[in-house]
């Protein structure tokens, strides 16, 4: 980990690490879908689901990223990554992340074109129909998400401190060479390392402290970006609980080149950050001033995934 | 901005600012001449007014670059730039920099073949008739500074302190994929940043301090670079005032696997530098050691353009 | 050189200086084999001589790369090449290394066609003697080492502390368009760069100090490596004196797309590394534990290597 992966508290950003762990998925994914015969493809992503950040990481640190698939249905695949942190001077390790993606194999030769996964072996069958209802839950999921496009308003002139439109942050991108490798379209990874930048931002404007990335809400990439396309990336805060923010950041991109293509909505995802002292320990987060109907509505909204995370996670305290 | 945006004291590089300047006028004027038919292109940079760094920026500040077309003709454009830093931990916000720069857009299929530019509408008849004035000055210097060429010529062997040559200094850079974008020229930032670096360490030899870049003098584009070029970039000194130092860079490509195409000079610009202590205040310079009638002629050239910028600035400070 | 170029006591790291030399050695051979009609082609690297690392840089220093073709076979050239590190504060200069490296002029059309080398003239014919004895031996060298491929096998699951496995590192590093320039080959520098960082890293932890690259034996680029392909950078300790490690890297491609290209080795070289306190002094370096016969045969090697790198190094002090 560099000096440029991480923010002045020497923190690494949590899209450093969605990076990493994308670009193992898409290696991993790629190799297994080219062992048969048929038109050379790569492995996009469509999917991560929830993905938490267990314990920070510093720079300095060595990365470590493992990557499985995990399942295969015909047209796409699961790999499951973990990345553990080292300290190489001490020797101390710690999960920072583990994270699941989804990939379906595009035709090198026409990226409409997608191939078939040659299905992997499980070790039992208990396995394969766990993954067959990780399959169902996410594709059901993918479709529902796909509906529900929000517009990302301007916010007004003059904003009040601790407003959402206080808040508010767009960054804009130019597709670069280096966001694409093997054909011109841009790697998952690269886009959540910006959605994490802007979400990032928001947090710091709304606490002014050291922030840092806690989770990230399954994120959906409905259209594939293209090189030489502009991306304009928006978070805006969305609910507020005693000490984390949820901020939501959309993904809008446009060809610069080609003025019949409109504007489109490429991904959405929901970042939970919390606010750090100078120990790295959690602080409590300035409350939310709610100024429209929509505002509230999408505080509701939060509340209610952050609730239902809330549940779902107890659990992994209760077993022994 | 992050540790590789600024120097060992936390400034952030002029060069830097000039980068996302330019990218964001690049994206602005490609947009605009894209929404008409014919041939698809991009904005070609071919000129930068004037550019004053008002304040400095510092690593983990947040930069906001808007811009905007401020006048058409027949095949060119010019967007005006400002860049506002803002220190999300503070919420403090300051007027980095505005620049003001002219674009002609090149097809992207033959890259020497001009298109058209549509036309903007003008708030009043007043502000086309200003665009149409800073269009002809413009347009004129470009052609005066295109034949003024200056050779870059190797300082001797064992140079004095605080002399000429003493700080003289050349860059190398081989013209990668990253400097490129849609096409495979070098879009006009990524020139400006070496230019930049190049100028930065011939005012810290100089000096042996802090320093920061003040402003740049008009840069004209005259000549495209393409991928696989080699630049070599140079700067050096070429007048000292109590507190500032004027350093002329030049900009030769060659093609490195093209024998028949010789170098060429493909742009120059004169950098403006200052010295600060500790606090970010303005050091006094060390004097310049003049050793040949050229140095005093640039020397002399240099004085009288110092001479007219302040002149210009005065009615700033008058005006209530 | 900037803050991502060091390790966190701000040394530099010899990976970046390897890949500035090797930047300079590209383009100066290029140039050279395209003066002359025919293909137009680029100088790919086959060869680096023993490289050693004279004095450390530091973030904020400038470095001086001067690259000079000191002998040209029929098809091939070597290249001499010397970094100066500056203090641009201080103006302190000191020689941070120097290196030979042979290129081969590969036709930009057909990448596996090797184009003939326009003759150097020499200041005398001794000079062309010695060239060709350099020539001849690294001619020999190239064609020994290629026979030698040392599996790289995954390291026990609970390693000890101290011993080869426990050190063991390998990173995974997918090929993009910024390590190639002008056609889809990866630098030699991009792939020496990498090679440097797992060996820090093996070196790490080995010591949990402050380690910085001491030397790197010659290495030998067997084969290129495309866009696409997958590197497994791998690292092992080999051995061990009073002060200084050796670290055996080994570069193994494969491509993520073409099922039927096998895996294959592209490059192999020996890393010395020296541990050092905080004021940058040379530390006693942790003995290392020997597990099994391989592991003692391969520092017996070592052993033979360090005491004959150790004879060769005397006559240069004992030179006036």
């Amino acid at each position: 980990m560099r000096p440029d992966d991480s923010n002045l508290a020497g923190n690494v950003h949590g899209g450093i690490i969605l990076k990493m762990i994308e670009e193992a998925g898409c290696i991993i994914g790629t190799r297994h879908c080219n062992v048969q015969n048929g038109d050379r493809c790569l492995a996009a992503l469509v999917r991560v689901e929830k993905t938490e950040f267990l314990s920070p990481m510093f720079i300095g640190e060595v990365a470590h990223v493992t990557a499985e698939i995990t399942f295969t249905s015909k047209h796409s695949l699961e790999v499951q990554v973990k990345v553990i942190g080292e300290n190489v001077l001490t020797g101390a390790k710690k999960l920072a992340s583990k994270a699941a993606l989804w990939y379906v194999p595009c035709s090198l030769k026409n990226v409409e074109k997608i191939m078939e996964v040659p299905p992997i072996k499980y070790a039992s069958a208990e396995q394969e129909e766990e993954g067959r209802k990780r399959y169902e839950a996410q594709k059901m999921e993918r479709m529902e998400t796909k509906a529900r496009i929000e517009e990302a308003v301007a916010p007004p002139a003059n904003p009040e401190q601790h407003t959402v439109g206080f808040s508010q942050s767009s960054l804009i991108h130019l597709v670069g060479p280096s966001d694409c490798t093997l054909h011109d379209y841009v790697h998952g990874g690269a886009t959540m390392k910006l959605m994490d930048e802007v979400a990032g931002i928001v947090a710091a404007r709304h606490c002014n402290t050291n922030i840092v990335t806690a989770s990230v809400d399954a994120i959906n990439f409905h259209r594939k970006i293209k090189k030489g396309c502009v991306l304009t990336v928006t978070g805006r805060l969305t609910f507020i609980s005693n000490k984390s923010m949820e901020i939501e950041v959309m993904v809008d991109a446009s060809s610069m080149v080609e003025a019949e293509m409109r504007k489109y909505r490429a991904v959405t995802a929901f970042f939970t950050y919390i606010s750090l002292d100078k120990d790295n320990k959690p602080l409590p987060v300035p409350s939310l001033k709610i100024e429209s109907e929509d505002e509230q509505r999408r505080f509701d909204e939060g509340k209610a995934r952050y609730l239902q995370n809330k549940a779902k996670r107890l659990p992994l305290f209760l077993v022994p």
